[in-house]
């Protein structure tokens, strides 16, 4: 069978038995029934026919040939490190983990929620801050949205902010790029030499510095009170069980990456960021935070507790616009703290100090002068007129060093180093080895962390092992069952697709490391842009934001840009629909950018007389307009080329939001439609996993007029999250043009057929050509709850006692469910679904007869409830446990979701 | 963390807790007291130092780059597959799958019952015979138990078993080790050419031939049962899927391998054999087989329906010694076959029928004349006096060709085979390419296969995950919790030790490669090989016996062949004591040898009183003594050395089984304290996973006077189940000579600590030295029973409901319970067992009050029960579902064990 025939659930025969129910003859009937001519694309897709699964992986194995795997002393930010194999099996290739969602319910989702509660709290422990978020896309975009959070909390009217020169070049060019459009202005200080200024918002320090030095920042953190600013000190977590931490020297705010607690480097990412504040500033933090909170029978139990995303995002009143995180590589992390505990990593620390206590010693003894002597595991060392030189030497060596300048070298030690890459580095520089000696670090320590149990639990592989299995039995995951999130396209990520990610050519990999030992990453990189760029009809793409937010902000940066480009920097208004995704707006805030909602009309469609208004009413202010296409209510809007046109003549450009693309693939091009700019997340569209909230993703892909125009610092790395870029490679290797255009059609089949399915039980809202929907439908609840009371959430958690994870909630209506089957599910799991959905529409009904305590009120029944001794509810437990018309298999349990986790409820 | 400090479960201040408990000071010093001073090795152990778990991977990638991934057209029942990359993570990789046990207890097994169901079900449906078991050891032992299947089935009186001359040379090797010591005459006849004998009991038929020949056997066959023969076909179930099978073409027995069914090659193994048979044989098959039956509430489960191993075992009744089969790769196997479904298969099938069709038109129409034009996949090309040329020339060409004789070359096409190795096969043979052609097979196949639904349920991957998922959250392995089997040892196997085992450079390579394509697996061979002898104190070892069974034999059959070729022929009694393993009296049976018991005292030790009566009983027919050290009863006996003096003074070796040397190793060798010859399981001390019932791998070790008397074909592969000899290696190379002591160590301080905490509750059976016991103990539940009808059924059942795995019930005495913790477990595991049994104590104190319908009677308590809207026992839900006194952590729920799977009862 094809690699199209695994990915794509229904097999041909059930497809058309879903076209019957529909009355369609074909896929291609249904597909030029649905989408509109005019944006129709008939020429196909001009990429490589579909490798079969070993020919994709015995490509990617000659493209990961390509890579030279040396050893990397590079840092700056990015560390060899050796992630435990219990965890790299059991997490990072394990699907129970990978393939999980955002923990947006509770009940199942209590594993990842328990993880990155742990998360958070090695940060806040490590940093010796107050309270941390579950995980930032890197620490570049990290030290930004602590400058915006500072921006926002201090009191100064001033509107600098203070960059120390020591800083990480990644961090600061993405400050910059955050700055502009915000109106900040960064200055650069070299704050051993120079007084800070008299006035500025907010200061930001690394600790240890990007030489290594680490500094005593206690005064200037005083000095930046004084004025009134925040101070951010931007730390490495490994060193912080050495040295002082942050919280006690007075910081505000510490940002970081999590990357050296064994995710592997990747060429860059992904990794988990980190972002901590002290007490007091904890309402500011964006993204998300888990909370612990007590479920409805009062038993302890995890949610998240702030999030500034999505249907909570505040939209054109955002500060920021972070969703998808790291979750998986923060997962990861945490569990790489949770498995050395303190002792451990104190260990892991002591033995990296030594060894760049003993290098600098020999380099010293060998008469190389240094920049700093007080360092943790990053040393400079001064060559004058050799640095680049040495570098090479050691790269001969099979070293990576860092060459600062051409009178600089820096050469950072991690977990990996061995007294061998010592001796190579010695014999770059034409010095000798010394014996090892150790000296104790600056600004020690003096506190304790990690002081949890949970840090000293699971030390053994055994019990490490368990502990992973037990959270992910918590959870309900793609592995288990359907996951029928509208919006979010909750596919198969196949595990041909995630091999090579573990594979060391790809994991293991600097970002910074010479051309020359990377370009099996740039060739698939160079290859996956062009297949983007085919597929979309833009001219160019670039994959370094690292979710989809991040290639909002670029694509509307590129917009900026552009207009100023060409001396119209009035243009500020963009124009979006009232049905955006909140993220839309909260971008085009960041982009510098005043947002002018657009109305919609009661199809659902953008309606073309108020943006007509709109237009005209913000005239040559106008920006961009912003849309998703089909639109975010799941509909093939006809208007969507006179839309364009519209916003072109009065000047502005078009951004098409590319999170719906799956329903494109093969039939439309927004490149070729009108559109100018789109950002395509990589986690829906094209398979990488969601991994319990992230990584994502998020090329932006422009046309060429654009090109120019992209920035080049939205995120840390060049290349974003390279290390999961072998995914969408292979999905589009594997599946080739004819297998994308299939799967664009059964997604859009499958959405029609619930809809069809469920219509007479549940009124489907909106509707495009003939009646159809795109690749989701949405299920309107408000006309039962006004009738019985039971809502959303009812059904929802509901839901889950029938084994299945909620449709999306109240978005992009309140009231209603949105469900996007997507066509990885075969129709044996589709009408699994729709017998659920038609089992709760019977009991709504009998709600009345039941009265406040019925099932629908009280699901999902845990384990607790149905075993418990005394049943006061006016329902049998079977009708609670095994709710009928649901088939759960040959051997019958209740739902693995409602055994395993408590119902949370807010406190 | 040193690897031997995640190996090792209890900290090192666990341990000292747990010494208090037992009133000893330190380890040596329990040590010092429990190990007889007799046989303590004082000297440690010279292997090399403990590496970290980078540094063995980097070795073992060192090594793997040693082997070469050649394309491998060899056949000869070794056939490149594509594993299913979903079955490759989620089952050979996911420690869900590979740590399980046998499954004894069906409550907790009924994943891995279904996946072998299915498994028997796919070996029964294509070879057209009736019922399978599940799984052999490989082809050729198959071969082999079918001979002994037909011995005694057939009416025949003759001794003589006849092979055709096409059998694959390695199956004929082993039915000849086999045959020989049982007095079968075996004749190897070209039934192509020749006719059968007059009299035969038994029929060897190759389908396809070795030469690739497909013939029609049925007249064979027919002439055969004429004479009261029973026939065997060795049959390629892949040309089963087109080739009318065995049971139409009226065989009685089919045997043969699965491995071309997504299993990888391993240099030879592990794979699972099968062993299937026409209606009227199924109470003679060998090994394990899965049934239907029903639970207590009527609803249908699986369970083992018939065995023939450990306390089943007929012992010196026994007509085979199989225990470990090959449960890992049978569920491989088996999903492979429900991933592609019949359909799937059959395209296969037709395409490597096509290849090789097309290879043969090449080679035809470029002159080559073939020695057969009816084959499936495997032609033997005729090149009088070029073969060794064209085989050269080919694998100039990286491609492996089976060199038959001087004028033959055999050439295989399997799932793998692509034109372009073809191409390069004719080049080879100078030959030019021809258009692809197909032919019909010959005797196609009429009937239907795998008409079952799960082989049509499951082909998208989305599907088989979920399934796999499905499966394995039915039962319980060590990912959830303690296994405590006493003598099954179910210790960490780690992911570090398990990763090599898929790399393609150890995965791919088949066991009759060239030498210097397999200089890596020599090469870790040899060292393994070295590191066991010095770790026993035997002077050779060979690991070929792909089982403990399989090394009992050979071993038995040097001791035969040592003591015929010294003109002691006589020699052939086998003394081994009452409290042995079943194994042990089947295998030297099997050795054809007689067994005579030996008395135990009331301590358990061998009553050396009695070893004298028998020896002297015995005289000149003593061949050796077969005896467990420590003994079954989990003792170091005293009496060691001077059993073994008295058996060499008596002229008999002394076989000392290997099977408890994880209490040894660092601490005593077998073949310093006087044995000739151990076998060792590989996969009880030395890590490698059960896997629910195999692989095992049981190497044999002899002193030097009996290594040049070690049969070379007691397995089919050269060097056995190689593919997984990566995972000891990595475990001896990780943990060092320290850490390997340490593990002794804390495995009989574990034992101890479980003995002192149950003592009071429970009579520990026997002890050795100073009270103590050595890895395991035995809590003897008579007394109770008599006094309360509580039986180590319901105690074990019960403790399914605390979380937890059975220990070892009525094995080696009837009626009792043997706990081995292993040294894997850490304090809170072994807390949470003496919980679970003492709290089960002080439930069977209250059975007098319950009576009959009690939580011991009712265990385990399966989610249907617990659920149900009735309750009509006297106890409550809670107690059913939440017995007292055990933490069941965090977020509590009933035992996973509980909530899914129901009871099995006997049909």
């Amino acid at each position: 069978m094809t690699f199209a025939g695994r990915h794509i659930g229904p097999s041909t025969d059930e497809q058309r038995r879903m076209l019957e129910t529909i009355g369609y003859g074909s896929l291609d009937e249904l597909m030029d029934a649905a989408i509109p001519e005019v944006i129709r694309w008939q020429d196909g897709l001009d990429l490589p026919p579909a490798a079969t699964e070993e020919q994709a992986l015995a490509e990617l194995r000659a493209l990961a040939a390509g890579n030279t795997v040396a050893v990397s002393m590079i840092g700056l930010g990015y560390h060899g490190t050796h992630t435990p194999a219990v965890i790299r099996r059991n997490v990072l290739e394990n699907p129970a983990w990978y393939t999980a969602y955002t923990p947006y319910q509770p009940e199942i989702s209590q594993g990842r929620l328990e993880a990155l509660l742990n998360f958070q709290t090695m940060v806040a422990d490590l940093t010796g801050l107050t309270t941390a978020n579950a995980s930032m896309l890197d620490e570049a975009t990290a030290a930004a949205e602590a400058m915006t959070l500072a921006r926002r909390s201090s009191k100064s009217s001033s509107n600098v902010y203070v960059v120390d020169a020591d800083a990480l070049p990644q961090n600061l060019s993405v400050i910059r790029t955050r700055a502009e459009p915000l109106g900040i202005d960064v200055q650069v200080i070299d704050l051993a030499l120079s007084p800070l200024p008299d006035e500025f918002f907010g200061l930001h320090l690394q600790y240890p510095g990007a030489s290594g030095a680490v500094r005593d920042h206690a005064c200037l953190i005083a000095a930046a009170h004084e004025v009134g600013a925040l101070v951010t000190v931007a730390a490495d977590l490994l060193a912080l069980t050495l040295l002082r931490p942050p919280g006690e020297i007075g910081a505000d705010i510490a940002a970081g990456t999590t990357q050296r607690f064994g995710v592997p480097m990747g060429f860059g990412g992904p990794h988990a960021g980190y972002l901590v504040v002290r007490a007091g500033l904890e309402r500011m933090l964006p993204g998300r935070l888990v909370g612990v909170s007590k479920d409805a029978d009062g038993a302890p139990a995890y949610r998240l507790a702030l999030q500034t995303r999505e249907q909570h995002i505040r939209r054109e009143k955002a500060t920021s616009n972070i969703c998808t995180a790291q979750v998986l590589l923060a997962v990861m992390a945490s569990m790489y703290a949770v498995y050395h505990g303190p002792d451990g990593l104190r260990a892991i620390a002591r033995r990296v100090a030594g060894r760049a206590a003993t290098l600098a010693a020999g380099l010293r003894a060998g008469g190389v002068s240094l920049a700093s002597d007080a360092f943790f595991d990053t040393v400079t060392a001064v060559v004058p007129g050799r640095a680049a030189d040495v570098v090479a030497a050691a790269a001969s060596r099979g070293v990576n060093l860092r060459l600062v300048s051409a009178d600089a070298v820096g050469i950072s030690c991690d977990e990996t180093t061995t007294p061998a890459h010592l001796a190579a580095v010695w014999s770059s520089f034409g010095v000798d080895s010394v014996a090892p000696v150790s000296s104790p670090v600056p600004l020690p320590r003096g506190s304790d962390f990690l002081t949890h149990p949970v840090f000293h639990s699971h030390h053994s592989e055994t019990a490490m092992l368990r502990y992973l299995r037990r959270l992910a039995d918590k959870d309900f995951a793609l592995d288990r069952g359907m996951i029928p999130l509208g919006s979010c396209t909750m596919k198969l990520n196949a595990t041909t697709e995630m091999e090579p990610v573990t594979w060391p050519e790809f994991a293991d990999l600097h970002p910074f490391a010479p051309a020359a030992q990377t370009t099996g990453y740039t060739a698939l990189i160079g290859q996956l842009e062009a297949w983007l760029a085919e597929i979309t009809g833009y001219d160019a793409v670039s994959v370094q934001p690292n979710a989809g937010s991040q290639g909002e902000l670029a694509g509307l940066l590129a917009i900026r840009t552009y207009h100023h480009g060409r001396g119209d920097s009035g243009r500020d208004v963009c124009l979006i629909p009232s049905s955006a995704h909140g993220t839309n707006a909260a971008s085009a805030v960041m982009a510098g950018m005043r947002v002018v909602v657009v109305a919609c009309d009661n199809d659902g469609n953008v309606d073309l007389v108020d943006l007509d208004r709109k237009i005209a009413s913000v005239g040559d202010a106008l920006a961009a307009v912003m849309v998703t296409y089909p639109s975010t209510h799941g509909v093939y809007e006809t208007g969507i080329a006179a839309l364009c046109a519209k916003v072109h003549d009065a000047g502005g450009q078009v951004y098409v939001d590319g999170a719906n693309l799956n329903a494109l693939v093969g039939f439309a091009k927004p490149g070729r439609f009108g559109a100018d700019v789109s950002h395509l997340n990589l986690h829906k569209t094209f398979c990488i996993p969601h991994g319990g909230g992230g990584p994502g993703v998020g090329p932006v892909a422009v046309r060429a007029h654009l090109a120019p125009y992209l920035p080049t610092s939205v995120s840390a790395a060049p290349f974003g999250s390279a290390g999961i870029l072998p995914i969408p490679w292979a999905y589009l290797r594997m599946m080739g043009p004819d297998g994308l255009a299939r799967a664009t059609g059964v997604a859009v089949l499958a959405a029609n057929y619930v809809a069809a399915r469920l219509r007479e039980h549940y009124p489907v809202l909106y509707a495009g050509n003939k009646g159809l929907v795109a690749h989701e439908c949405i299920l309107d609840l408000r006309p039962l709850t006004k009738a019985t009371g039971v809502t959303v959430d009812d059904v929802a958690k509901r839901l889950i006692d029938y084994g299945f994870h909620a449709p999306t909630m109240s978005f992009p209506v309140a009231g209603t469910l949105m469900v996007e089957p997507t066509e990885s599910e075969d129709l044996a799991e589709l009408d699994r679904f729709c017998a659920a959905m038609i089992a709760i529409r019977a009991e709504i009904t009998s709600v009345a007869e039941w009265g406040p305590d019925n099932p629908l009120a009280n699901a999902p029944h845990t384990a607790a409830m149905l075993t418990a001794d005394a049943w006061p509810h006016p329902y049998p437990r079977s009708v609670a446990a095994y709710p009928d018309g649901v088939d759960r298999g040959p051997s019958t349990g209740p739902p693995c979701a409602a055994s395993t986790a408590p119902t949370a409820t807010a406190t």
